[in-house]
């Protein structure tokens, strides 16, 4: 909820922002460099893709760029609307106790997901990288470099890249199962009856005990 | 594998098939058959879905239906070309050494999925339940039912059926990750790499221990 884009939408009082006075061409500069990202990401991939390429798209500076959304990742987190923001998920999962870790992953994960907006995104994501191979190959790329090698880069066991993308497969699957297929009793199972089941499967993936 | 559909194509010497004499209106009335199932279980879902209402659709004698099919959960694997035969699946969780019930449900599934056709389809499945509601609607029905219910009513735990529906969504998760998303290393580890990290999981979910 930390990308650049949610943290606009979480400004306070968003109601009446689309009718008062903003900078001239703000919102539509904005919307013009999400759409060049969009477009640049899909056709290059996130390693090739080109800041400079993304501004001569946008019609605007490579410095403006910058200025808004800080760094390649930050503004492939806007162009897709990813939901969560890796930099807290990494310092999430490492930061804290790691002999309860398992337990801190699924609260955060079922917190995450009581969050209508968060939900969705994700949900559209999983679709999305679920037909699309453009897609699926973003998320490929982006999840190793940012999320599964930073994370894994944390741990003391073998195999921590491994070990990480099965904690990254239970928790899509469980998103599969609870919100998109609504399996019962899955779907409706509060977040102080799954933990329990799921801390010992998260704790054993990246600690291995 | 043993769905009526699958069972027909995986008879030898498939090739020349559809070129050789059939019964006069076979393979015409099957694929007739298979239509109307797909647009009864799509209007219907699986529950209502009727038999007789699939065979008039069809133009065929109900007889005919359950001499073809034997019931509507045969006809729905091949309507649906569901890549494993449910009973297949609990009767291999469920018989066999209990102790040892992890390790052979990940073995079971690893295997599974090294058959590109089985793999396919169930990557086939996995995208429409993600992207087509009813699709989602007639696994959900159709799991719970044939699968998990099953599974459940064989285990000796506490929330059996929860406890069957987070292996599944292991599962799952585990096909997108290292199939559709394709994360390395996951994507490429082998069966003796991927066991013993994913046995515990199956095996607690399953016993409790």
């Amino acid at each position: 909820m930390t990308s650049a884009d949610r943290s606009a939408a979480d400004a306070p009082s968003p109601a009446p922002r689309k009718k008062v006075g903003r900078r001239p061409g703000g919102a539509d500069t904005r919307a013009a460099v999400l759409e060049s990202a969009r477009a640049e990401f899909a056709a290059r991939g996130y390693e090739k893709a080109s800041m400079r390429a993304i501004a001569r798209g946008a019609g605007v500076d490579a410095a403006l760029l910058h200025h808004y959304f800080g760094s390649k990742d930050r503004l492939f987190l806007a162009a897709l609307e990813f939901p969560v923001d890796p930099e807290q998920v990494v310092a999430h999962v490492l930061g804290g106790d790691r002999g309860v870790v398992g337990e801190r992953v699924a609260r955060f994960v079922l917190g995450l997901w009581e969050q209508p907006a968060v939900l969705e995104r994700l949900l559209a994501l999983i679709r999305a990288a679920a037909t699309t191979e453009a897609v699926a190959q973003l998320m490929r790329e982006f999840a190793v470099g940012q999320l599964i090698g930073r994370i894994a880069a944390g741990l003391e066991v073998e195999d921590p890249e491994l070990r990480t993308e099965l904690m990254v497969s239970q928790i899509i699957g469980l998103a599969m199962v609870r919100y998109v297929i609504k399996v019962e009793p899955l779907a409706s199972a509060t977040t102080e009856e799954l933990v329990p089941l799921l801390a010992p499967t998260f704790q054993r993936y990246l600690t291995g005990a």
